[in-house]
């Protein structure tokens, strides 16, 4: 019994989420955007009421001291104390973190020295971790890793085609990311088609402004699209995905402002993908108006965008060897049905019919015929609520083995 | 009528074949391998004869030279003045070269140009075209591109997700390779499946050394996973094939013999996929030898030879929506039963089943059951005939065009 806190710091931004456990109700939840720039804005909703607020926001210590400023002021709690629980999502876990963990000074480091595998977010996480371990020292911290759910891939999987040696000495290799989304819309999937995880094959399409495809065996995940960052797979917003290696050698040698990798690297992860290729947005919804009113590139972009993901999926079931059911998720995959119908309309050949009735906008469990041979599902994905049961986890383990050892 | 040469120069090797045609019987073929090192060799057949040679070739200008000798040694010819027509194997035509040209100093200049694009093999292949035109000159040079088959792919195909001014400004694009073997199995299966080609989708696995698959759809190439050079794809001898983007620049700022983009993608080139997980070799055979024997690395290596062939031949159906047969060509499509077997077991959900009577060393046509709903076919590719049928076609309307002219 206790409330606890979901949180995703990122390099701007923070988002949480306050839940009352174990019964699993949002109390309330917000988002603190443009941390660090001249007007920041903190977004807080509960109970039906929304408020939002502009104001400079310093750093991530300034935004857990509003937050908690906040729950008291709207009556959301009474005393800091009442928070037991903190969960933080972080990006990477490497090799080290193959499911979640309780915070302290060694695992903090551990999570910094992993930030150089995603330098943007990772050195973020630990931020925010710090700023909450110091403000809420009574709430339990719980690291939750968005690349533990694929800690399962197989060796075969997650190394690339380079010499073994570079994987030995220096851990390169596929981590991916988005695993607790993953993991959550597969676990719910199986529930909704009233079969067992273990004899399921499946598909889950994570797809928002990052987007990440994974095949699922069994409950376990066997590849995902991501690789070492979340830079690899398919075509995302602002992210090439997979190219040729050798362009990046030819930009660097060929284009004076990308004579260097790091250069060439954020041109990839910022400027290229959907708003690379539109020349316009990185934004689903502004592209879909862009392509309305007869924009090329903003129609080259959306095609682009549908083979890539075609042909990822279809990649996976290749590797399954067959598919039960297909998951959409995230932003897009929740929000857009025309991306959702083009993308199953291209793979008919592989037994999946959409029924138009079923797959509208707010479409929650199948969107699939009922002859479909495979069965495609929209699950809305709850990253922060998977975070609050881990939390509550620890906090049950720790706490039974506290009143073990005071019994003993 | 006359004898034609088709000739594949290398950096350090030349492959030749003549030919009669237009019957299109093989005369004399022969290979030159480790020009310009200590010991070159020089091997040639015919009408059941072998010899081999080992002397210091210091050039290709001397192997043309050597080759025409030899073919005078043996009778093959009794003047060079027989040989009217040369074709040239060209790695990279880029969007100027959308098929095969006759080469004048121009062609020879933009040949020169776009061997950026694929610096060891193009570098190569325009020193070869000028001895042949130097030391044959009343022979038709004809070059003939690894890419033009690929030039039918759309721009949503052969474009990277990257900003489109790369594009625009460098060419940066998909091209592909292998185009001549994709091209020339394709239009084989459609016979040896009684069937129009413009009505079949075809997924071609072309493994070699090199290797690249390509979906053809209705007899042309819609997409195919060489890149923008031949490094990008499926895993391959001694090449990485696709890897996240981000790797290359965690190697060059963390390992200090890696320190600039050339050295990792000389390493990405030349010391990966098979070689570099299996630490022995590039060679599928010594790798099957290693792997019988029990080391894991070469089994390490295999399995993930064949899941990324597996995910990149499913992926094409996917695109596609559909295949009604897979090609198997080249050295180890062609030779190696267990890779062929490992990956239609390993796809079949889809509806492959391979006839173990069938799918046997030295199979030529169809290696799937009756009852398999995906035709599945070997086809030994022939590059070297596609060449000297350019060079024929070319030669006829020459003719004819001077023949009308002497007439006007």
């Amino acid at each position: 019994m206790g409330k606890t806190l979901s949180v995703n710091s990122g390099s701007s931004s923070l988002k949480w989420q306050l839940f009352q456990m174990p019964e699993e109700t949002v109390i309330a939840k917000g988002i603190f955007e443009r941390i660090g720039q001249e007007q920041s804005t903190m977004k807080v909703e509960f109970a039906g009421e929304k408020h939002s607020n502009e104001q400079k926001i310093i750093d991530v210590q300034q935004c857990v001291l509003l937050l908690l400023d906040t729950l008291i002021h709207y009556g959301l709690i009474n005393d800091f104390r009442e928070i037991t629980g903190v969960g933080h999502r972080v990006v990477a876990g490497g090799e080290l973190f193959k499911a979640s963990v309780i915070v302290d000074e060694k695992v903090l480091g551990e999570i910094k020295e992993l930030a150089r595998l995603a330098p943007l977010h990772n050195l973020a996480n630990p931020a925010g971790i710090e700023a909450f371990m110091k403000l809420l020292p009574q709430a339990l911290p719980v690291a939750v890793f968005d690349t533990a759910f694929h800690s399962t891939m197989s060796e075969k999987a997650f190394l690339y085609p380079i010499p073994k040696k570079y994987y030995d000495e220096y851990s390169i290799r596929k981590y991916g990311a988005h695993g607790t989304s993953h993991y959550y819309v597969s676990q719910l999937a199986a529930e909704m088609l009233n079969r067992p995880i273990d004899e399921l094959k499946l598909v889950s399409a994570h797809i928002g402004n990052g987007a990440s495809i994974t095949a699922i065996d069994g409950g376990t995940s066997v590849d995902t699209s991501m690789g070492l960052t979340p830079l690899a797979g398919v075509m995302m917003g602002t992210r090439s995905g997979d190219i040729d290696p050798s362009v990046i050698q030819y930009l660097i040698e060929n284009v004076a402002h990308l004579n260097n990798a790091a250069a060439v690297l954020d041109e990839l992860n910022n400027k290229s993908g959907i708003l690379g290729i539109s020349g316009l947005t990185s934004d689903m919804r502004d592209l879909n108006d862009a392509r309305a009113s007869g924009d090329k590139n903003a129609q080259l972009a959306y095609d682009m965008f549908i083979d890539r993901l075609k042909k990822y999926i279809a990649q996976y079931i290749g590797l399954l060897n067959g598919i039960d059911a297909l998951i959409f998720t995230a932003g897009i995959g929740e929000n857009d049905e025309a991306v959702r119908q083009d993308i199953i309309e291209g793979l008919s050949w592989f037994g999946m019919e959409i029924s138009p009735e079923l797959n509208i906008r707010g479409a929650n469990g199948i969107i699939s015929t009922a002859q479909s041979k495979v069965k495609v599902l929209v699950i809305p994905t709850n990253e922060e609520l998977v975070i609050a049961r881990e939390v509550e986890t620890f906090r049950q383990l720790w706490f039974n083995q506290t009143f073990s050892k005071g019994i003993a």
